[in-house]
């Protein structure tokens, strides 16, 4: 009875074609994640891009948010950058502004903020950085919900500022005794059992509990999950992870929707 | 009597440094205009840049409007550049809502907005540019005030979408028999005189017409003027148009206030 | 006898990858064409992606050409800009140099230089702009080969500088009875049937002519065949292309080469 | 007998306008230095600037060098960015290939490398990356100067390669007794002493040590000193020390030459 009311967010990073260059799956999956983060022109999108990807979202009913990043379109957002917080906030800000006005155009509201890459990363950490971009969606929206690492700088940021957040969780990735992700550098950092890896999910969400590679439980909280959308098994895997969950009796939902 | 009524906006062009790189003298060009057009990171400006400025105008009360302009940097968006409708809207709406962000982020209100450069030209004459900057405007906030060429092409095209529009005229150029402006190829396109320049303005905006290079006077709506603000003598010439202005009897004031 | 010696040159665009992005399919068509011309970072390409596709070319002894292009990467060059001659001139200049380093640091030696896309166009019909072109090429190397549109402005301007030149003709566009290429903009500007494609090139090399769309024959200068990468079709027909040229006695070959 | 054959060389940042944007004073610095470090449209500069920069150095004799930066034009170059070694190699190679190309269309001959920036600094520490520079200058030209900082990972990178190296001093900012730099962060990172600072060039081009912080004298290798070309007193203090190094019977010559 109890189970019939638990829900969790599957979100997708999109919109990362630039130009000509395509990207991604966005189509597909769209039917099968309850958030779409959009690329705001940084590390990727452009405004054309930015426009089809937030109608398409919008036909099928899936929350959009924005997906802003570092300004290094080589590097796809993913090389730190020694941004200062001030810097960080102002691009934040500038990025969300963007694309908020593009779904405004569309007839939608923006919905949800989540940084890419380094950004996401160095704001997972560093509580100066996490608090400008939180503060930029704050002043930005107040009604923006946050995602972020489970535990990280970036979600005591947005809790402090009283916005709302969403802890996130990665069912391809492995975790330590402190709830920390297991460092990619690690040779046990990604969990290649689809399997396995679908089940951890349903459990989060069911216990908010996850089996450390340490053999303990850690206690985590899962309110989105990241669906990734690039490489070839990605799609299949993120239709697994929502068949299991509702198979569950877990029903697959926005963060910030109703 | 009547007089006492009578107002006209300045608006000058702003926040257009980059980086370390400065430009303009916005500080003390925002003591004199109504209107801050600020540029929003495609031709010049970078969000640093733009909050900044932003802060600036409206700790005077400068009216803050957005100035988009085409993706080219090296040329600061004053190389015409082969964009289509559906491109100019996209990055329309994705720098009007940057700026628009920064403004409300700061505690204001965004205005207005004028195209900058080569954008501004284009979508003087191109009716189907024209109808997708306006269109631009319009779905990001339909209360925007579209700023363009008096006689233009975007002008028409604010007027069919019911937005409210600014008819801009320049006071340092002088224009044809036909209410156009004199083409900058030419030698007479630049009025040097800038006591009559002044004068010029005055008489825009009490009797609504222009002496022509053909000796001929052409009528022309003037609801906003140009101010230039680079150039050694661009802040001494904004002065004296403004204090002509006020010696007339005409306030200013910016287009979108009271 | 005489039909032994023939040679023709296929040439394709390479390297447009950028970052994360990856576009064409550049390996199988090393295996096709003689020459490739290599973006340089402008209107797309970055300096790893440049790198590995001169490596990849010089292992298959495909000639290696600079293509540069206009300061566009979310238009990939093809938006026409109205760029000065002195800016062309220093634009090409800067991307020939940066590509042939590249070159040199494999071991190798740029061959050839093809302006991309808006700066091919403009300068196959602006004597400035394909002036500024030429003279890049010959004050960075003249003993570069320059690639152009057969009978159009470039190769004017390179051939009164010296310099060696490839007139280029396209399998899969149709031509007018004055030898220009049918606009884009007209129906039968492309030509659909493979075969036919194929025999016209052969024709062309052979006795250097064409048939125009008005019925009559042309006579057209053809050292080079322009070989598109894009599309799913592209890499079989540029392979028909090559079987019939062999078939018919002709060698591939490239330009500047032997 | 012996002074009269010790040189110096100085060096200065140039080429670091851009576009509209205008920086430094580069003129007024080419009659006091004898290496100019050319920006190469990276961090700083496009071509148009280059080649009037490389136009300016050459004829008043001044060697000209390139000063390749991270691709970071709206941070200046000075954001540290997690670039790895092969990103570093291929940039490194474009940008001198860039420049090189436009010297030699001027009738010049590029000389040395001096890394930008975040670049120089991350570099001075880093050894794989240095490697990477150094192999970037090599591979396109054994015959270049690499500048780097004295003491460096840079300048062991480039002897280890056999290329020619100059070790470079600040005359601006204060030593540790290890022969480092003291950190930016610290109060007394900067010497505000101008009389003091050009003594102390004059000493290490002489005696090859400065009195560090710790009140010790430290041997330090004083091949090129950097000149800043920014700032109010940029010029006067740049004439000081040339004033003071030539009164001292040490003749300014660039590196490379004679």
């Amino acid at each position: 009875m109890e189970q019939a009311s638990l829900t969790i967010d599957l979100n997708c990073d999109m919109g990362e074609s630039f130009g000509v260059y395509e990207l991604g799956n966005d189509a597909a999956l769209l039917d099968v994640v309850s958030s779409a983060n959009i690329a705001c022109g940084f590390h990727a999108g452009d405004p054309l891009t930015m426009r089809r990807t937030v109608r398409e979202a919008l036909s099928r009913g899936v929350a959009v948010g924005a997906h802003p990043g570092l300004p290094d379109l080589a590097g796809f957002g993913r090389r730190e950058m020694a941004v200062s917080p001030q810097e960080a906030y102002a691009m934040t800000v500038y990025q969300i502004g963007a694309l908020s006005a593009i779904v405004r155009a569309e007839g939608g509201r923006l919905g949800h903020v989540k940084p890419h890459g380094a950004l996401y990363n160095m704001a997972a950490k560093d509580a100066a950085l996490a608090e400008a971009i939180a503060e930029a969606a704050y002043k930005t929206d107040p009604a923006l919900v946050l995602f972020g690492l489970a535990g990280s700088e970036l979600i005591r940021a947005g809790m402090r500022l009283g916005l709302r957040t969403a802890s996130e969780v990665f069912a391809d990735r492995t975790y330590q005794a402190d709830g920390s992700l297991t460092p990619r550098s690690r040779q046990d950092a990604l969990l290649h059992d689809e399997d396995e890896a679908a089940e951890r999910v349903v459990r989060l969400v069911r216990a908010g509990v996850v089996r450390s590679q340490q053999g303990v439980d850690v206690p985590l909280t899962a309110e989105t999950v990241c669906i990734h959308g690039d490489g070839p098994q990605a799609l299949a895997f993120a239709r697994l992870i929502r068949e299991r969950l509702e198979a569950a009796g877990i029903q697959v939902k926005a963060v910030g929707h109703g």
